[in-house]
Protein backbone atom coordinates (compact mmCIF):
# COMPACT_ATOMS: atom_id res chain seq x y z
CA UNK A 1 0.00 0.00 0.00
CA UNK A 2 1.62 3.29 -0.97
CA UNK A 3 1.92 5.84 1.85
CA UNK A 4 1.46 9.26 2.57
CA UNK A 5 3.32 11.73 4.72
CA UNK A 6 0.21 14.32 6.37
CA UNK A 7 1.43 17.55 7.76
CA UNK A 8 -1.68 18.25 9.89
CA UNK A 9 -3.33 21.20 11.50
CA UNK A 10 -5.43 21.87 14.15
CA UNK A 11 -7.47 24.19 16.92
CA UNK A 12 -7.57 21.52 19.92
CA UNK A 13 -10.15 22.82 21.67
CA UNK A 14 -13.18 20.02 20.44
CA UNK A 15 -10.55 17.48 21.36
CA UNK A 16 -9.80 15.49 24.16
CA UNK A 17 -6.31 15.23 22.31
CA UNK A 18 -4.34 13.39 19.13
CA UNK A 19 -5.34 9.46 20.23
CA UNK A 20 -8.62 7.92 19.53
CA UNK A 21 -10.62 7.77 22.67
CA UNK A 22 -13.64 5.76 23.22
CA UNK A 23 -15.73 8.03 24.08
CA UNK A 24 -14.43 11.29 23.42
CA UNK A 25 -13.76 13.39 19.72
CA UNK A 26 -9.91 12.75 19.14
CA UNK A 27 -8.01 14.05 16.16
CA UNK A 28 -7.44 10.97 15.24
CA UNK A 29 -10.61 9.75 14.80
CA UNK A 30 -11.38 12.38 12.94
CA UNK A 31 -8.31 12.03 10.52
CA UNK A 32 -8.98 8.47 10.09
CA UNK A 33 -12.60 8.77 9.28
CA UNK A 34 -11.86 11.55 6.75
CA UNK A 35 -9.42 8.66 5.34
CA UNK A 36 -12.39 6.36 5.28
CA UNK A 37 -14.31 8.39 2.93
CA UNK A 38 -11.42 7.65 0.17
CA UNK A 39 -10.54 4.36 1.65
CA UNK A 40 -13.25 2.69 3.65
CA UNK A 41 -10.65 -0.40 4.48
CA UNK A 42 -7.72 2.23 5.14
CA UNK A 43 -6.03 1.41 8.58
CA UNK A 44 -5.43 3.22 11.49
CA UNK A 45 -2.84 6.41 11.58
CA UNK A 46 0.31 6.99 13.16
CA UNK A 47 1.21 10.47 14.39
CA UNK A 48 4.94 12.02 15.81
CA UNK A 49 3.09 13.72 18.94
CA UNK A 50 0.62 12.00 20.97
CA UNK A 51 -0.52 15.86 22.10
CA UNK A 52 -2.84 16.50 25.17
CA UNK A 53 -7.12 17.89 25.12
CA UNK A 54 -6.88 21.32 23.87
CA UNK A 55 -3.44 21.50 22.49
CA UNK A 56 -2.99 23.00 19.50
CA UNK A 57 -0.84 21.83 16.35
CA UNK A 58 0.50 23.78 12.94
CA UNK A 59 3.16 21.28 12.31
CA UNK A 60 1.61 17.61 13.02
CA UNK A 61 3.29 14.81 11.56
CA UNK A 62 0.99 11.81 10.55
CA UNK A 63 1.35 8.73 7.77
CA UNK A 64 -1.11 6.89 6.25
CA UNK A 65 -1.61 3.86 4.01
CA UNK A 66 -4.03 4.29 0.89
CA UNK A 67 -5.05 1.63 -1.30
CA UNK A 68 -4.42 3.52 -4.42
CA UNK A 69 -1.67 6.00 -5.93
CA UNK A 70 -2.82 9.44 -5.03
CA UNK A 71 -1.40 12.68 -6.26
CA UNK A 72 -0.15 14.49 -3.36
CA UNK A 73 -1.74 17.92 -3.48
CA UNK A 74 -5.27 15.74 -4.49
CA UNK A 75 -5.06 14.02 -1.36
CA UNK A 76 -4.60 16.77 0.78
CA UNK A 77 -7.90 18.77 -1.02
CA UNK A 78 -10.01 15.12 -0.60
CA UNK A 79 -9.25 15.15 2.82
CA UNK A 80 -9.56 18.78 4.02
CA UNK A 81 -12.81 18.18 2.01
CA UNK A 82 -14.22 15.49 3.85
CA UNK A 83 -12.42 16.80 7.33
CA UNK A 84 -15.01 19.84 7.05
CA UNK A 85 -16.03 21.66 9.28
CA UNK A 86 -13.77 19.82 11.85
CA UNK A 87 -10.95 22.89 12.72
CA UNK A 88 -8.37 19.93 11.12
CA UNK A 89 -6.21 20.85 7.62
CA UNK A 90 -3.88 18.97 5.49
CA UNK A 91 -1.52 21.54 4.77
CA UNK A 92 0.62 19.22 3.21
CA UNK A 93 0.84 15.54 1.83
CA UNK A 94 3.42 13.89 0.05
CA UNK A 95 4.80 10.06 -0.79
CA UNK A 96 7.05 8.30 1.83
CA UNK A 97 8.08 4.87 1.52
CA UNK A 98 7.03 2.33 3.48
CA UNK A 99 9.61 1.88 6.02
CA UNK A 100 9.56 5.73 7.27
CA UNK A 101 7.23 6.27 10.21
CA UNK A 102 5.37 9.30 11.40
CA UNK A 103 6.38 8.80 14.75
CA UNK A 104 9.64 6.24 14.64
CA UNK A 105 11.47 8.40 12.09
CA UNK A 106 11.28 11.42 13.69
CA UNK A 107 14.49 12.87 15.21
CA UNK A 108 12.95 15.98 16.30
CA UNK A 109 9.84 17.57 17.92
CA UNK A 110 9.49 21.53 17.86
CA UNK A 111 6.53 23.40 20.26
CA UNK A 112 6.17 26.71 20.68
CA UNK A 113 3.93 27.84 23.56
CA UNK A 114 1.87 31.56 23.74
CA UNK A 115 1.59 33.37 26.78
CA UNK A 116 -0.03 36.80 27.09
CA UNK A 117 -0.17 38.74 29.98
CA UNK A 118 -2.91 41.44 29.89
CA UNK A 119 -5.18 42.36 32.79
CA UNK A 120 -8.37 42.70 29.62
CA UNK A 121 -9.52 39.23 28.61
CA UNK A 122 -7.78 38.05 25.12
CA UNK A 123 -11.64 38.53 22.50
CA UNK A 124 -9.81 37.43 19.39
CA UNK A 125 -6.94 34.51 20.67
CA UNK A 126 -9.53 32.87 23.11
CA UNK A 127 -8.55 29.62 23.20
CA UNK A 128 -5.24 30.69 21.25
CA UNK A 129 -2.95 31.57 24.79
CA UNK A 130 -2.45 31.39 28.15
CA UNK A 131 -3.51 34.73 29.83
CA UNK A 132 -2.16 35.74 32.50
CA UNK A 133 -2.82 38.88 34.74
CA UNK A 134 0.50 40.15 35.77
CA UNK A 135 3.80 41.51 33.60
CA UNK A 136 6.70 39.34 33.43
CA UNK A 137 10.57 39.71 32.70
CA UNK A 138 11.49 37.58 29.61
CA UNK A 139 15.12 37.86 30.56
CA UNK A 140 15.06 36.08 33.74
CA UNK A 141 13.06 33.31 32.22
CA UNK A 142 15.87 33.06 29.62
CA UNK A 143 18.08 32.81 32.35
CA UNK A 144 15.98 30.18 34.25
CA UNK A 145 15.24 28.44 30.72
CA UNK A 146 19.19 28.33 30.34
CA UNK A 147 19.61 25.89 32.87
CA UNK A 148 17.12 23.05 31.34
CA UNK A 149 19.25 23.34 27.93
CA UNK A 150 21.15 19.81 27.59
CA UNK A 151 20.88 16.57 28.64
CA UNK A 152 19.08 16.15 32.12
CA UNK A 153 17.13 13.86 34.19
CA UNK A 154 13.41 15.75 33.68
CA UNK A 155 11.82 13.23 36.25
CA UNK A 156 10.85 17.12 37.89
CA UNK A 157 9.09 18.03 34.39
CA UNK A 158 7.36 14.71 34.01
CA UNK A 159 3.71 13.97 34.76
CA UNK A 160 3.33 10.86 37.10
CA UNK A 161 1.30 9.01 34.01
CA UNK A 162 4.40 9.38 32.02
CA UNK A 163 5.02 6.60 30.00
CA UNK A 164 8.56 7.33 28.34
CA UNK A 165 11.16 4.59 29.49
CA UNK A 166 13.91 7.24 30.77
CA UNK A 167 13.36 10.68 32.00
CA UNK A 168 16.89 11.49 30.72
CA UNK A 169 16.10 13.48 27.90
CA UNK A 170 18.25 16.31 25.53
CA UNK A 171 16.74 19.27 25.34
CA UNK A 172 17.71 21.54 22.16
CA UNK A 173 16.26 24.51 22.17
CA UNK A 174 14.47 26.84 24.57
CA UNK A 175 13.98 30.34 23.59
CA UNK A 176 11.99 33.02 25.21
CA UNK A 177 10.92 35.44 22.87
CA UNK A 178 9.26 38.83 23.33
CA UNK A 179 6.84 40.15 20.98
CA UNK A 180 4.22 43.18 20.83
CA UNK A 181 0.73 42.27 21.95
CA UNK A 182 -1.98 44.69 21.88
CA UNK A 183 -1.90 46.71 25.17
CA UNK A 184 -0.31 43.76 27.15
CA UNK A 185 3.02 41.85 26.03
CA UNK A 186 3.42 38.20 24.60
CA UNK A 187 6.14 35.53 25.32
CA UNK A 188 6.70 33.15 22.86
CA UNK A 189 8.39 30.08 24.20
CA UNK A 190 10.51 27.95 21.39
CA UNK A 191 11.13 24.58 22.28
CA UNK A 192 13.21 22.04 20.69
CA UNK A 193 14.09 18.04 21.43
CA UNK A 194 14.58 14.94 19.60
CA UNK A 195 11.48 13.68 22.09
CA UNK A 196 9.59 15.25 25.28
CA UNK A 197 8.48 13.73 27.92
CA UNK A 198 4.29 13.72 28.89
CA UNK A 199 3.87 17.24 30.23
CA UNK A 200 7.31 18.84 29.56
CA UNK A 201 6.39 21.49 27.55
CA UNK A 202 3.75 22.98 30.37
CA UNK A 203 6.12 22.11 33.19
CA UNK A 204 8.62 24.35 31.41
CA UNK A 205 6.36 27.31 30.91
CA UNK A 206 4.36 26.91 34.04
CA UNK A 207 8.16 27.39 36.25
CA UNK A 208 9.57 29.72 33.87
CA UNK A 209 6.57 31.57 34.56
CA UNK A 210 7.17 31.95 38.21
CA UNK A 211 10.52 33.08 37.13
CA UNK A 212 9.41 35.59 34.82
CA UNK A 213 6.83 36.68 37.92
CA UNK A 214 9.73 37.26 40.22
CA UNK A 215 8.64 34.60 42.26
CA UNK A 216 11.66 31.84 41.87
CA UNK A 217 15.10 32.71 41.17
CA UNK A 218 17.05 31.37 37.94
CA UNK A 219 19.26 28.98 40.67
CA UNK A 220 15.51 28.08 41.96
CA UNK A 221 15.04 26.35 38.44
CA UNK A 222 18.56 24.31 38.53
CA UNK A 223 17.55 23.14 42.06
CA UNK A 224 14.18 22.04 41.18
CA UNK A 225 15.71 20.19 37.19
CA UNK A 226 18.50 18.68 40.17
CA UNK A 227 16.20 17.38 42.64
CA UNK A 228 14.59 15.21 40.62
CA UNK A 229 11.30 15.50 42.08
CA UNK A 230 7.81 16.03 40.41
CA UNK A 231 6.84 17.78 43.68
CA UNK A 232 9.93 20.48 42.78
CA UNK A 233 8.47 22.05 40.05
CA UNK A 234 6.57 24.82 39.13
CA UNK A 235 2.37 24.62 38.30
CA UNK A 236 1.88 23.12 35.51
CA UNK A 237 0.24 25.73 32.50
CA UNK A 238 -2.95 25.40 30.70
CA UNK A 239 -2.80 23.10 27.45
CA UNK A 240 -4.51 25.95 24.94
CA UNK A 241 -1.14 28.11 24.50
CA UNK A 242 0.66 24.93 23.18
CA UNK A 243 1.16 24.28 19.66
CA UNK A 244 3.29 21.25 18.13
CA UNK A 245 4.86 23.58 15.54
CA UNK A 246 7.17 20.67 13.56
CA UNK A 247 8.56 17.54 13.47
CA UNK A 248 12.10 16.85 11.86
CA UNK A 249 13.75 13.61 9.54
CA UNK A 250 16.54 12.50 8.59
CA UNK A 251 14.39 12.42 5.19
CA UNK A 252 12.29 15.63 5.10
CA UNK A 253 9.03 14.13 3.03
CA UNK A 254 7.93 18.23 2.15
CA UNK A 255 9.43 20.64 0.01
CA UNK A 256 8.77 24.00 0.73
CA UNK A 257 7.03 25.08 -1.81
CA UNK A 258 4.67 22.05 -1.72
CA UNK A 259 1.91 23.66 -0.39
CA UNK A 260 -0.61 23.55 -3.64
CA UNK A 261 -0.53 27.67 -4.12
CA UNK A 262 -0.16 28.80 -7.66
CA UNK A 263 1.84 31.28 -8.40
CA UNK A 264 0.33 34.69 -10.24
CA UNK A 265 1.15 35.00 -13.72
CA UNK B 1 -21.34 63.68 34.62
CA UNK B 2 -17.93 62.58 34.32
CA UNK B 3 -16.40 61.40 31.03
CA UNK B 4 -14.30 58.68 30.44
CA UNK B 5 -12.87 57.34 27.03
CA UNK B 6 -12.83 53.38 26.73
CA UNK B 7 -10.34 51.44 24.29
CA UNK B 8 -12.41 48.66 23.47
CA UNK B 9 -10.95 45.12 22.12
CA UNK B 10 -13.86 43.03 20.04
CA UNK B 11 -14.43 39.81 18.35
CA UNK B 12 -16.74 40.88 15.00
CA UNK B 13 -18.33 37.78 14.82
CA UNK B 14 -21.23 37.55 17.01
CA UNK B 15 -22.06 40.81 16.55
CA UNK B 16 -24.10 42.88 13.66
CA UNK B 17 -21.87 45.60 13.41
CA UNK B 18 -21.09 48.54 15.98
CA UNK B 19 -24.46 50.24 16.02
CA UNK B 20 -27.33 49.39 18.14
CA UNK B 21 -30.12 47.71 16.24
CA UNK B 22 -33.62 46.79 17.00
CA UNK B 23 -33.57 42.95 16.27
CA UNK B 24 -29.75 42.15 16.21
CA UNK B 25 -26.82 41.77 19.15
CA UNK B 26 -24.32 44.60 18.52
CA UNK B 27 -21.19 45.84 20.41
CA UNK B 28 -22.67 49.06 21.38
CA UNK B 29 -25.57 47.39 22.69
CA UNK B 30 -23.70 44.63 24.50
CA UNK B 31 -21.08 47.49 26.26
CA UNK B 32 -24.16 49.63 26.78
CA UNK B 33 -25.76 46.91 29.21
CA UNK B 34 -22.03 46.36 30.72
CA UNK B 35 -22.18 50.17 31.66
CA UNK B 36 -25.63 50.13 32.64
CA UNK B 37 -24.39 47.35 35.23
CA UNK B 38 -22.76 50.18 36.84
CA UNK B 39 -24.99 53.40 36.13
CA UNK B 40 -28.62 52.05 35.71
CA UNK B 41 -29.48 55.82 34.22
CA UNK B 42 -26.24 56.03 32.01
CA UNK B 43 -26.93 57.38 28.75
CA UNK B 44 -26.07 55.83 25.33
CA UNK B 45 -22.52 55.73 24.36
CA UNK B 46 -20.67 57.09 21.03
CA UNK B 47 -17.65 55.53 19.45
CA UNK B 48 -14.80 56.62 16.53
CA UNK B 49 -16.02 54.14 14.12
CA UNK B 50 -19.17 52.33 13.51
CA UNK B 51 -17.71 49.04 12.21
CA UNK B 52 -20.20 46.68 10.00
CA UNK B 53 -21.21 43.38 10.80
CA UNK B 54 -17.90 40.75 11.55
CA UNK B 55 -15.38 43.38 11.60
CA UNK B 56 -13.18 43.27 14.38
CA UNK B 57 -11.63 45.92 16.73
CA UNK B 58 -8.37 45.73 18.82
CA UNK B 59 -8.35 50.06 19.05
CA UNK B 60 -12.14 51.17 19.06
CA UNK B 61 -12.57 54.11 21.02
CA UNK B 62 -15.75 54.88 22.96
CA UNK B 63 -16.63 56.92 25.57
CA UNK B 64 -19.35 57.26 28.44
CA UNK B 65 -20.75 58.93 30.87
CA UNK B 66 -20.79 57.99 34.62
CA UNK B 67 -22.60 59.06 37.39
CA UNK B 68 -19.59 59.38 39.70
CA UNK B 69 -15.94 59.01 39.34
CA UNK B 70 -14.04 56.18 38.79
CA UNK B 71 -10.48 54.70 39.21
CA UNK B 72 -10.03 54.30 35.48
CA UNK B 73 -8.45 50.73 36.24
CA UNK B 74 -11.06 49.87 38.19
CA UNK B 75 -13.58 51.05 35.80
CA UNK B 76 -12.42 49.16 33.02
CA UNK B 77 -12.03 45.93 35.37
CA UNK B 78 -15.94 46.34 36.65
CA UNK B 79 -16.86 46.45 32.96
CA UNK B 80 -14.66 43.68 31.33
CA UNK B 81 -16.61 41.59 34.33
CA UNK B 82 -19.94 42.77 33.14
CA UNK B 83 -19.18 42.41 29.74
CA UNK B 84 -18.24 38.52 30.22
CA UNK B 85 -18.85 35.85 28.38
CA UNK B 86 -19.02 37.92 25.38
CA UNK B 87 -15.99 38.93 22.79
CA UNK B 88 -15.78 42.73 24.24
CA UNK B 89 -13.15 43.74 26.47
CA UNK B 90 -12.18 47.45 27.53
CA UNK B 91 -8.06 46.99 27.69
CA UNK B 92 -7.82 50.70 28.33
CA UNK B 93 -9.85 53.77 30.24
CA UNK B 94 -9.36 57.30 31.23
CA UNK B 95 -10.88 60.56 32.08
CA UNK B 96 -11.69 63.23 29.57
CA UNK B 97 -13.04 66.48 29.54
CA UNK B 98 -16.98 67.10 28.76
CA UNK B 99 -16.00 68.38 25.37
CA UNK B 100 -14.33 65.65 24.55
CA UNK B 101 -16.12 63.32 22.22
CA UNK B 102 -14.65 59.85 20.77
CA UNK B 103 -16.00 60.17 17.14
CA UNK B 104 -16.06 64.10 16.96
CA UNK B 105 -12.73 64.81 18.51
CA UNK B 106 -11.37 61.99 16.24
CA UNK B 107 -8.64 63.33 13.75
CA UNK B 108 -7.31 59.60 12.70
CA UNK B 109 -8.15 55.84 12.24
CA UNK B 110 -5.86 52.71 11.20
CA UNK B 111 -7.37 49.88 10.03
CA UNK B 112 -5.46 46.50 9.52
CA UNK B 113 -6.52 43.74 7.26
CA UNK B 114 -5.64 40.46 7.41
CA UNK B 115 -5.51 38.12 3.91
CA UNK B 116 -4.02 34.46 4.01
CA UNK B 117 -3.29 32.83 0.61
CA UNK B 118 -3.24 29.06 1.21
CA UNK B 119 -4.76 26.50 0.13
CA UNK B 120 -5.39 24.26 3.49
CA UNK B 121 -8.58 25.88 5.19
CA UNK B 122 -7.15 27.91 8.51
CA UNK B 123 -7.75 26.62 11.53
CA UNK B 124 -6.59 28.92 14.39
CA UNK B 125 -7.37 32.12 12.63
CA UNK B 126 -11.11 30.65 11.23
CA UNK B 127 -13.32 34.12 11.36
CA UNK B 128 -9.95 36.22 12.36
CA UNK B 129 -8.99 36.43 8.37
CA UNK B 130 -9.76 36.83 4.65
CA UNK B 131 -8.58 33.36 2.94
CA UNK B 132 -7.73 32.81 -0.56
CA UNK B 133 -6.34 29.96 -2.43
CA UNK B 134 -3.91 31.50 -4.42
CA UNK B 135 -0.65 33.33 -4.30
CA UNK B 136 -0.32 37.04 -4.13
CA UNK B 137 2.29 39.35 -5.40
CA UNK B 138 2.76 42.12 -2.72
CA UNK B 139 5.05 44.25 -4.83
CA UNK B 140 2.10 44.63 -7.59
CA UNK B 141 -0.62 45.13 -4.77
CA UNK B 142 1.69 47.95 -3.23
CA UNK B 143 2.20 49.65 -6.88
CA UNK B 144 -1.61 49.60 -6.77
CA UNK B 145 -2.23 51.02 -3.51
CA UNK B 146 0.22 53.85 -4.29
CA UNK B 147 -2.48 55.03 -6.76
CA UNK B 148 -4.91 55.58 -3.80
CA UNK B 149 -2.77 57.44 -1.49
CA UNK B 150 -3.60 61.22 -1.46
CA UNK B 151 -6.85 63.62 -1.44
CA UNK B 152 -9.09 62.12 -3.98
CA UNK B 153 -12.74 61.56 -4.84
CA UNK B 154 -13.47 58.30 -3.48
CA UNK B 155 -16.92 57.30 -5.16
CA UNK B 156 -15.05 54.07 -6.85
CA UNK B 157 -14.64 52.62 -3.48
CA UNK B 158 -17.63 53.71 -1.53
CA UNK B 159 -20.56 51.79 -0.65
CA UNK B 160 -23.93 53.15 -2.53
CA UNK B 161 -25.30 53.23 0.70
CA UNK B 162 -22.56 55.06 2.44
CA UNK B 163 -23.80 58.64 4.40
CA UNK B 164 -21.44 60.50 4.14
CA UNK B 165 -21.42 63.90 2.83
CA UNK B 166 -18.50 64.04 0.48
CA UNK B 167 -16.98 61.01 -1.82
CA UNK B 168 -13.46 63.56 -1.20
CA UNK B 169 -10.84 62.08 1.44
CA UNK B 170 -7.40 62.01 2.28
CA UNK B 171 -6.27 58.67 2.31
CA UNK B 172 -2.75 59.09 4.63
CA UNK B 173 -1.10 55.39 4.33
CA UNK B 174 -1.90 52.37 2.36
CA UNK B 175 1.08 49.85 3.35
CA UNK B 176 1.20 45.82 2.13
CA UNK B 177 3.10 44.04 4.50
CA UNK B 178 4.17 40.63 3.40
CA UNK B 179 4.77 38.14 6.99
CA UNK B 180 5.28 34.42 7.02
CA UNK B 181 2.37 32.39 7.82
CA UNK B 182 2.32 28.49 8.13
CA UNK B 183 2.04 26.49 4.45
CA UNK B 184 1.31 29.91 3.54
CA UNK B 185 2.00 33.60 3.11
CA UNK B 186 -0.39 36.00 4.84
CA UNK B 187 -0.61 39.89 3.64
CA UNK B 188 -1.37 43.02 5.98
CA UNK B 189 -3.03 46.19 4.51
CA UNK B 190 -1.96 48.78 7.16
CA UNK B 191 -4.76 51.98 6.12
CA UNK B 192 -4.88 55.42 7.77
CA UNK B 193 -6.75 58.26 6.90
CA UNK B 194 -8.46 61.18 8.63
CA UNK B 195 -12.02 59.66 8.07
CA UNK B 196 -12.97 56.53 6.00
CA UNK B 197 -16.38 56.35 3.48
CA UNK B 198 -18.40 53.19 3.90
CA UNK B 199 -16.73 49.48 2.76
CA UNK B 200 -13.26 51.88 1.27
CA UNK B 201 -11.24 49.74 3.47
CA UNK B 202 -12.42 46.36 1.82
CA UNK B 203 -12.87 48.30 -1.54
CA UNK B 204 -9.21 48.67 -1.55
CA UNK B 205 -8.58 45.67 -0.37
CA UNK B 206 -10.46 43.49 -2.95
CA UNK B 207 -9.41 45.36 -5.71
CA UNK B 208 -5.81 45.25 -4.67
CA UNK B 209 -5.89 41.29 -4.28
CA UNK B 210 -6.77 41.49 -8.01
CA UNK B 211 -3.58 43.03 -8.56
CA UNK B 212 -1.87 40.82 -6.35
CA UNK B 213 -3.37 37.86 -8.39
CA UNK B 214 -1.64 39.19 -11.55
CA UNK B 215 -5.88 39.73 -13.10
CA UNK B 216 -5.40 44.13 -12.44
CA UNK B 217 -2.16 46.31 -13.38
CA UNK B 218 -1.70 49.47 -10.57
CA UNK B 219 -2.58 50.92 -13.82
CA UNK B 220 -6.37 49.76 -13.80
CA UNK B 221 -6.87 50.68 -9.77
CA UNK B 222 -5.92 54.01 -11.36
CA UNK B 223 -8.22 53.91 -14.14
CA UNK B 224 -10.42 52.75 -11.83
CA UNK B 225 -10.59 55.66 -8.99
CA UNK B 226 -10.56 58.08 -11.49
CA UNK B 227 -13.73 56.85 -13.14
CA UNK B 228 -15.75 57.73 -9.94
CA UNK B 229 -17.72 54.75 -10.70
CA UNK B 230 -18.51 52.56 -7.94
CA UNK B 231 -19.31 49.75 -10.61
CA UNK B 232 -15.75 50.26 -11.76
CA UNK B 233 -14.73 48.88 -8.40
CA UNK B 234 -12.98 45.59 -7.79
CA UNK B 235 -15.00 42.78 -5.64
CA UNK B 236 -15.78 43.97 -1.81
CA UNK B 237 -14.02 41.58 0.27
CA UNK B 238 -15.58 39.96 3.42
CA UNK B 239 -15.23 41.71 6.64
CA UNK B 240 -13.82 39.67 8.86
CA UNK B 241 -10.36 40.09 7.97
CA UNK B 242 -10.50 43.76 8.77
CA UNK B 243 -9.68 45.35 12.00
CA UNK B 244 -9.91 48.54 13.62
CA UNK B 245 -6.52 49.02 14.65
CA UNK B 246 -6.94 52.95 16.02
CA UNK B 247 -7.75 56.27 16.52
CA UNK B 248 -5.76 59.19 16.63
CA UNK B 249 -6.91 62.45 18.74
CA UNK B 250 -5.23 66.07 19.44
CA UNK B 251 -5.13 65.38 23.47
CA UNK B 252 -4.78 61.47 23.51
CA UNK B 253 -6.52 60.06 26.21
CA UNK B 254 -4.22 57.03 26.67
CA UNK B 255 -0.98 56.80 28.09
CA UNK B 256 1.30 53.60 27.04
CA UNK B 257 1.66 51.91 30.41
CA UNK B 258 -2.32 52.27 31.32
CA UNK B 259 -3.26 49.24 30.86
CA UNK B 260 -2.94 47.99 34.26
CA UNK B 261 0.01 45.13 34.28
CA UNK B 262 1.49 45.22 37.58
CA UNK B 263 4.84 44.80 37.08
CA UNK B 264 7.14 41.90 38.69
CA UNK B 265 9.27 43.33 41.57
Amino acid sequence: MPRYALKVEYHGAPFAGWQRQKDQPSVQQTLEEAIRMLDADAPGIAAAGRTDAGVHAYGQIAHCDMAKNWDSFRLSEALNYHLKPHPVAIVQAAPVSDEWHARFSAVERRYLFRLVSRRAPVTHDSGLVWQIGHDLNAETMQLGANRLIGRHDFTTFRSSICQAQSPVKTLDELRVEEVAYPDGREYRFHVRARSFLHNQVRSFVGTLERVGAGKWTPDDVQSALESRDRAACGPVCPPQGLYLAGVGYPDEPFTLEDNGLSRPS
